[in-house]
């Protein structure tokens, strides 16, 4: 942390800094510049254990400096997380995933294959989720995705089966070999939807839910974490460090578009978050083109500039009748486009000399 | 609704529209222009009762259109929330809070007088909390705040007290006459925080967090519902919407910044939202200078500049000694602040032809 | 400047970039923490008159620094503006203007006393100006808008009258004592411009249009310098030290709303940046709440808002016929509107031991 | 245009919105739902050649309408712009380049062979630029970009070598072959630009300067026209619209990535436009993933997603020791770093069935 002094500060402010960063347990060097003094804080936190210790110095010291009549503001030297960095964990870290259908038993989301999720937005029937599963599975789809609980901007929307969703995912399961990737809203549901999911999907509302989040951390089983709307790369990192933080390392992070002033499009997809990712975090990364766009006409091609930006997987809206569509019909593709697509996912990933798990 | 045809589709597509609507037990009606067709969705919605039956046609059914290939586009015509409506609520709603301090034994917010929340960001110690009450409660604040749950960025900030905090905040009402008023941040915490609060404070955060919002909506007390850090205006009232759909009408919007590409605050307060959520909806509304800038020099001219547009009541932090304190001191103010404040918010509040209620 | 290195550097990486600062005359100042070094960059700027030497080290360098693969971030310390900062110039800076209408012929914006500007978002005929120049003067305005050159989203909208528009404005300033502010486009257009106008207008697209910036620069005609639509303070007061650094002192700053996610409202004013630009600058500050907001029905509550937070100045946009104007009619207020704003103006102003200039 | 009335408007509303309606020479057509009536406009647009005649509804008719106090909003069906849209003009339109490297002469900008542009942020010094063509050159990009004329968003920053840099760009195309493209910032210097450049460009913070965008579209040259850093596609489209107006068919796009609230990037680039823009518009998009990320490890994966996305090109900075760049060194790629991007390029380039122009 580095404290900036406003240029017209005397010796007894500086003084005053120093001291009550003393009192902080803390150390503060001075450097004098031509236009104004810097202090950089040095040493480390207080007693070890108290809040605040790891990840650096407790922002809480931090916004009292930036409070101080003669501070012109605080600059922040450390990433305020640390389990999620790739400082602390250089190596990549992979999310094994059990599928039955794949001739390993298992895909391992991270790794050089790139794994494809697929399957309606909303579970909303027996009859549409197993002709669903069936075809995408065909195409070479893993992983089940299909909704059971789903957020809902107006309270007079479709707010999901439930349970009853959830026994339907775990029944094409069992048909198909695909895992199941389902979402989970409230801390009361996550031991329910950990009984019928192979991966727990926090939404975009719910990314910092903190104690959704604890909840999900203090089980094992893999989370793949959706952006915030609005949320930067360090929120959403902060967001994985909660999870990180109770023990549960299986976490993927998920893009899946931002809000920007663009009118045409419901979201805007953050592309570059893909390699970004990669460089400040060991955490795997897949890509959301249906939510990170809201139309259908935009998912191939931001599926392939996901790939080809270096997504380790793609999770895509699929319904046998979109037309017909519970919930968000205009983003998902019918079962030929998903079709059309395959193909071009196999080129472009091994133009980038991956590949894509199918069996 | 009204479906915008591309400028090329031929009679065909029409009629695909327009059956699809018959399908749905809706009416097309066709008007041609000179560039494109647009057909006006008329009659109402389905067998009453079922989701998307109030407040105009399911929105699943206008996302539908908007992914058929012929339609251009799909303009809504009602607004999505109707409790919260002034169309559907002329009148101003009032939230009565009891409020021993004062004459009356109640305050009601949204009415003529302007009502002063203040104390600390959070619970700290009884100390703190007591110094501070005492504080405010002299200069005529006749709601105490204090964070007894609160939300941190970093699993390693301080988290609050829980209930030691809640109990505090109750010794303190029962000191000196004041309401409290304090954060719930999960659904199974409603109940507690209800036992030791008089306003439940939904956090920016939590805006759209639909099972805490169902589970206010399941009590009586009053709920002030702070937006979310780049929600709409319509998102918020549709939150709200959430709450008044359950029962509980006692809803008050806080206006708490929003996020913009400024770094020199912490967030831009939205003064405008203030005229707009009085013209749009007839929930009383107030502000949180606090949160809505962070910092502490500019919680004054905030402050006056939300009363002046209308703000029914301020929401202030206060803090004995800010430079200490373990949460959002650079936006707290001092007592003596507070003090120097309040005569400027009396002036302010009767150039506008209302008052301020402080006994 | 303060250079952050990577936690995994090493001590040749450390020593690269000393070697880089000495090669540009600059001197690294090293500091070792726990976790990562960081290199205080101290010193001067290498010859005196290069590009770069005023307002801190040359930003180029710190570009530089940043694409080093062993250096984390770079820290700025200095403000990148001089001229316009009220470090540099801690005195209040009053721009004069012209005003025959007024007893002491001229106003001084930026002085305890308000400045009322209104008139026609663009001047359409003679009969418009002049009707709507007698009833704001009426009521007190001293200085008269109306644009001759206007910008427009559109290649097929209204363009403005051009110069025939400045003639009408100086037929109305002669007539009405009221000084006159107008927009000026382009740079070959300034010398023109000046000749009819007491300020000159830069609009928002036109905030960074660096080479305008340059011409009004070189001329001694107040300037009111209106925010661009997403621009951060910290580049709105870089445009003003453009003009500045040309030797034009008179600049007046105006808040006229930014871009946010909100549809309901055309702009979003942000009211913070009143007192902001007080506390970071010099120069007056005045606002624009026609623009700001879009919307007639808000013009007076964020008019109320900009004077309790401190504003100089207010620019309204009055029109006798709102529901006939060639350009912005639903933000403009008819004459009766504007009559009944000034008593409440009079009043808030007060409140704040401010007074309005009207004579 | 549709305009929404208010659901408590009685019929004397209507009648005053139709009559307003008729006496700007349009037709209303009612719709009266059960919550509320619409009213479709109808029929032309008044005297053709007046402003406004094309692309739709003169906007100042809306607005108006907007204004009324019945009319609860006004929904707009025609898009704004005409001359850019595909509707309007159905195939893909070729920009053609004459570049002496290439065995036909020349390259075909939105046909299926991508262009590769390459070259230094900024024109510094012959030995530089020359360098930086040569090398490539040789990789093959064949269009050399260098800016001349800079902006700079301080007035101490490099703002350019000016009509000496255009001198040495045009010796670069002499010796290589190669088409040069460079920024032009006034209308009073597109002539002199022109006689040196075979693209001029339009940077991000011109985009609305609307008389430079006049000055270019009285010219042949081809342009490249950056997306504002805030600007929505339609506004894009719009100023897009400007150019063709005046006769300059010879218009390139070029996403150059958006404000958002990212600080580790300088910009985020919207992939997602390439897409859109090829679905709303007949124009070429390119892309300038330099700019779009501001950070030299980006610009590799955002240039292989912007091809697997359909981009027509790449802008790309190039420059042989970006430390010692006077501007934008962080974003430059070193030359062995474009030799090591060009294989990639092709790579996935051909997996989508395109291919690079080199020769």
């Amino acid at each position: 942390m580095i404290v900036v002094m406003k240029s017209r500060c005397d010796e007894k402010d500086i003084e005053h800094v120093l001291a009550f960063l003393e009192n902080h347990g803390l150390t503060g060097h001075l450097s004098r510049g031509v236009e104004r003094t810097v202090i950089g804080v040095l040493g480390a936190v207080g007693p070890s254990g108290t809040p605040g210790s790891i990840g650096g110095i407790n922002p809480a010291i931090g916004e009292s400096l930036e409070g101080l009549p003669c501070v012109e503001s605080v600059l922040r030297v450390s990433k305020p997380y640390k389990l999620a960095s790739r400082e602390f964990h250089p190596e990549d870290t992979f999310v094994e995933v059990p599928v039955p259908c794949v001739s390993t038993g298992a895909v391992s989301i991270g790794n050089s294959a790139v794994v494809m999720m697929a399957g309606p937005c909303t579970v909303e029937s027996e009859k549409q989720l197993m002709a669903t599963a069936e075809a995408v599975r065909g195409e070479g789809a893993t992983i089940l995705r299909g909704g059971a609980f789903k957020p809902s901007t107006s309270p007079y929307g479709f707010r999901g089966m439930g349970e009853e969703g959830l026994k339907l995912l775990a029944k094409a399961r069992a048909e198909f070999g695909m895992a199941v990737i389902t979402e989970v809203m409230t801390p009361t549901d996550v031991q329910m939807v950990c009984e019928y999911a192979d991966i727990l999907q926090i939404g975009t509302r719910n990314m910092q839910n903190y104690m959704l989040l604890d909840e999900v951390g203090r089980t094992s089983t893999p989370v793949v974490l959706k952006r915030g709307m609005s949320a930067t790369i360090e929120e959403w990192l902060l967001a994985a460090e909660y999870i990180l933080a109770q023990g549960n390392r299986n976490v993927i992070l998920c893009e899946r578009g931002i809000r920007t002033f663009e009118k045409v499009t419901r979201n805007t997809m953050d592309i570059s978050a893909i390699p970004l990712i990669k460089r400040l975090s060991h955490l795997p990364i897949i890509s959301d083109p249906s939510q990170g766009t809201g139309r259908r006409d935009l998912v191939a091609p931001m599926s392939l500039a996901s790939l080809a930006a270096g997504t380790d997987g793609l999770l895509i809206e699929v319904h046998p009748n979109p037309d017909e569509a519970l919930k968000d019909g205009a983003q998902s593709l019918t079962i030929q486009q998903f079709q059309e697509l395959m193909p071009q996912v196999h080129a472009v990933t091994q133009a980038i000399g991956r590949n894509v798990i199918t069996k």
